[in-house]
């Protein structure tokens, strides 16, 4: 069975979502997290799954209520050396340039045009939100899918040389599928872009659109030459990062997940969410799991100090919550879907 | 088999969703619609259900696209003599009135608690937005989720002294129950608030809360003595109607739904935006319903001049559409849950 699930795995990743709908099914397998090393990490995991799974269980969770929410950056796919997206935005200000004259003297995007990242930094949140305005907004929706789409199939990463889809945590894929192999039902929970992410999880994570939760700039309908259009306003509509990942999780999912997964401070109020009692009544069961980059090998070691996916309070607060710490270097025999080691 | 749907959803109504989960299942149903008479509205609907979901067929759509949206008030239950929403705010006013002492003079409080329902009109939307707020916000979802939920299971309508949830449309939840045995992901996508549908949708309509879109207001997270609470803000987030609605389908969503059914203007851009082609290449099969209250007797008859749930462009449009518009008196052999005729 396990060579099954691995194999079912590998074909989504490389070849479409179909085949991640058949490794969910083997419910029965003799280890459903093949890629997850023996230790306190997998067996809580796993504990937890047939706590809230299995029939007769006295902490039984009817399946509807099994939601399970993942941050997306630095938990289901790297953040080194920089967020995914900030990498798109930046490959979008290059393209785009020919276009606008005025940003060879107008700032963030001079500085950026020149490769000159420092002065970029210096621009601070302000100077991000110009870049991001430029280049997710002021066009439609369908326009701003080709264009993710056509990016992400195509970027490389500058130290790998893969695609970005390809360095997503092969560990990580294999526990969505057994908590959907547990009816569990999946979602992302990311700052991300929402639209950014739409195109391609499907097909790598085997996360549908609609369970998709990300941060959004406001959008506006109309009849465009009489074709019903969504164009992309440079409005920001929702921050879904740290306490505003609780609120797109009520906006979007309307229950409290009980289980949760991050890797950094954003992520520290959807684990409070999801985990912490309401009061003396609420005995649901509840899994926080944070991913701590540790392997400065096989990928990238980093927490209190980094600039993406600052890892500190969240942290802190682990061991008095409960929360299970994924140890990347001792808890996972492999990190990407075609790596052997 | 018809019997057996009939009575999945009649108990689904009266005890509980799992049963309408054994509704939905047998797909070769000699009728799968038994409440819709022959005709017209009927063929189109199973036509298009068997065009996008036989195997084989030119036009088959793959069941993760097959995404249906359906209003609520007037589509799926009663809007007459007012939104029901509406009734409730209003009950909230009175029964919050001994904590606001002066509402006694404050309008639209005042008008609102001696009675007199023509003043409150005047006060217009200002005024309902005062209501509203006072209502739904300066809570935890939490607290307002309970409160829902309290009202709605005791509520009666003013002329039925019926429940409201067994006001609900029968044909509707058969046309529901049919499109999810033939893998169709069925949504909500209401004027009507997120939170006050979220209760009972699951229940009532077999629609998880992760699965209902409506008007909202902002949320705060926040740690309370240590619990973490989200609090509902007088501000309004979404006005999940009009144009509102294809932003909403979009934002909770992410893919253009291929069936949506509505009843009156408010639902015209959600028609537009599922049934208009995007351009010459867009083939998909598109289906847009549209439910004319045309049954005075057994429930009511309205259009162009009602106050609630007005119908006249939407209507003016369905013909050059192609949407099928159902008329109520002919089409449906019986109206709620229990009742013979």
């Amino acid at each position: 069975m396990t060579a099954r699930i691995v194999f079912a795995l590998l074909c989504a990743v490389l070849l479409g979502p179909a085949t991640l709908v058949a490794a969910a099914e083997p419910q029965a397998a003799a280890d459903p997290l093949p890629s997850w090393n023996e230790g306190a990490t997998k067996t809580a995991i796993v504990e937890f799954v047939r706590r809230v799974a299995a029939a007769g269980s006295p902490e039984f969770v009817p399946p509807a209520e099994r939601i399970a929410v993942f941050d997306n950056d630095g938990t289901l796919w790297g953040e080194q050396p920089m967020y995914v997206q900030m990498a798109f935005a930046f490959d979008r200000v290059k393209a785009l340039a020919p276009q606008h004259p005025e940003w060879a003297t107008q700032e963030p995007f001079a500085a950026l045009l020149k490769g000159d990242m420092k002065r970029v930094a210096a621009a601070g949140e302000k100077g991000l939100l110009q870049i991001v305005a430029a280049t997710h907004a002021g066009m439609t929706v369908d326009e701003f899918n080709a264009t993710a789409t056509a990016w992400i199939d195509s970027a490389k990463h500058p130290q790998t040389g893969r695609l970005y889809t390809q360095m997503v945590y092969w560990p990580m894929l294999e526990l969505l599928a057994y908590l959907r192999a547990n009816d569990f039902k999946t979602f992302i929970v990311s700052g991300g872009g929402i639209e950014f992410m739409r195109p391609w999880t499907e097909r790598v994570y085997g996360v549908p659109p609609e369970q998709v939760v990300g941060s959004s700039g406001k959008l506006k309908f109309e009849l465009r030459d009489g074709v019903p259009t969504l164009i992309k306003l440079p409005e920001v509509d929702l921050v879904d990062d740290k306490a505003g990942k609780p609120v797109g999780i009520q906006s979007h999912i309307g229950r409290r997940p009980i289980f949760a997964a991050g890797n950094s401070d954003g992520d520290l109020q959807m684990l409070q969410y999801t985990t912490i009692a309401r009061g003396p009544a609420d005995k649901r069961p509840r899994f926080g799991l944070i991913v701590h980059h540790t392997d400065a090998e096989r990928e990238y070691a980093y927490d209190r100090e980094s600039h993406f996916g600052r890892l500190a309070e969240a942290l802190d607060e682990a061991a008095s919550r409960g929360w299970t710490v994924v140890d990347m270097k001792q808890d996972w025999n492999r990190i990407y879907p075609d790596f052997a080691k």
